[in-house]
């Protein structure tokens, strides 16, 4: 990212306001300028630092822009890039944020064929939403996925490499069909699996007590990422559907194993079934991401 | 709890050990001794200021001691105050601090009908275990279950009743069996659920790459009791086996229903349920125990 370039956020929520502030305390000298919809949060991008301006007019924010961060939910993307392009320098390059990537790559390629585009998933994030939860360390040893396709230019791809890299991510590039399985697995279906906690424990009643009266620090932790946005992740099951139900039958899969075995009281199956979780969360613990 | 009495900890782990810090965080003048199998762990419990004094033999330790406080696994409660009643005081009060209440009020019924015996459940702890991770303040604002039964005396339960809220804690007594039900939701599940998930997501491996390496703050959080004690829960599996079994599999037919609606990609659908589970969990976050 040449130092002194123009970028631009175009949707300045959570991930981009991090982003914004991640440049800024990383040196870069340019202007961040935020772009969307919504006054009252642009307000708050520029009140936390995230931005050094704001504009509702995508004309006057893209003028001269060379970079541009889609940071809608998923299903927005494209229609975004679509609509953005005609305002923007025809060498501008665009990149999003969004955690589902096999149908924002293809209609981005349908909708916008000669718009420089290349998909990109920083994991981070949390249940916390909005500009004001931003932080500029936020992707401090993150892991950031490229998906870019055949026709994606390789200088382009380098440098959303290097604006992550950045910002302190480890980058890893994939087709966009492998990183949405991943994270149907990883990220998608841990949400799944803590909305429905969350329900379950508040739909159990017994003798007119709730359940939830007697929940602490374990239904606290297992089920916090379901208070996140659902203007945020009802297009994230939509648009990756089939990867996350088929990981939510697997899930189901696992818990007729586990319910199976404590009908039966068969101790040993218990107790190694819960000493491998235990052994896999042990090492997750110590070495976050011991693959890279 | 007479402020000069001895009181007695068997097992002093997480619970028993934060009981004692508690104690004489809030002024309590008698001695504490801790009683366990390993000598190490008791001279944790020691160090960290747990305990005053510990002894690997049951009579030394339980001479003139007016309160027994059992922690170990919930199989060992009932055989532990069997073996224990030999040796205590005639009018030695025993209580638990039990996760699974229902088998071991009745197995102390029968093992040690004599013995005045008070169910109780301090609903705190973590995935973290031992005297090391002992907190004084565990218990504040913690609610504590007894389990009464007709037969135990009522002056009996006033005495765990007072101990309990000298620590922080909001006491509520219910039947064993009311207790094991909601428990089995509000704690055991999301146990069970949390060790199902870090299971599926590190048997996912896609195009070579170990869905593991994807996982962020959502699998960490979702996933963080899976570290739990096997020692600990395997037998809360199997002494409470009926209604964890229950509980998984209503918590499966939750999963149906939004694996059902993704996949015939039922937007109302989607969104309403996401909507409800995200309701429920900043409720909870704003009130955690709003019945109390």
């Amino acid at each position: 990212v040449d130092n002194h370039a123009k970028i631009v956020l175009y949707g300045v929520g959570l991930i981009n306001g991090s982003l914004g502030l991640a440049l800024k305390a990383r040196g870069f000298a340019g202007r961040v300028v935020g772009i969307g919809r919504r006054a009252e949060t642009l307000e708050i991008a520029c009140e936390v630092g995230a931005v050094d301006e704001w504009t509702l007019d995508p004309a006057d924010g893209l003028r001269q822009a060379r970079l541009v961060v889609i940071g809608t939910p998923v299903d927005c993307v494209a229609a975004t890039v679509k609509r953005l392009t005609e305002h923007a320098e025809p060498d501008a390059l665009f990149t999003d944020v969004g955690s589902v990537k096999a149908g924002i790559v293809r209609d981005c390629a349908r909708l916008a064929p000669t718009t420089h585009f290349v998909g990109a998933h920083p994991i981070a994030g949390s249940e916390r939403m909005g500009a004001k939860a931003a932080r500029a360390d936020l992707f401090e040893n993150a892991v950031c996925v490229l998906t870019p396709s055949t026709a994606t230019h390789p200088e382009d791809v380098q440098r959303i490499h290097d604006l992550w890299e950045r910002v302190g991510a480890r980058v890893v590039e994939m087709s966009p069909e492998v990183h949405d399985a991943l994270l149907a697995a990883s990220s998608h279906l841990p949400h799944v699996v803590a909305s429905a906690l969350a329900r379950v424990v508040a739909d159990t009643v017994v003798d007119g007590r709730p359940a939830l009266d007697f929940a602490a620090g374990g239904f606290r932790d297992t089920t916090r990422i379901a208070a996140g946005s659902v203007e945020m992740w009802t297009p994230i099951l939509r648009e990756n559907a089939v990867e996350i139900a088929a990981a939510v039958r697997r899930f189901s899969r696992e818990l007729d194993t586990i319910a199976d075995a404590i009908e039966a009281d068969d101790a040993d199956a218990i107790r190694e079934w819960l000493r491998r979780s235990s052994s896999i969360r042990r090492r997750f613990e110590e070495n976050p991401a011991h693959g890279f």
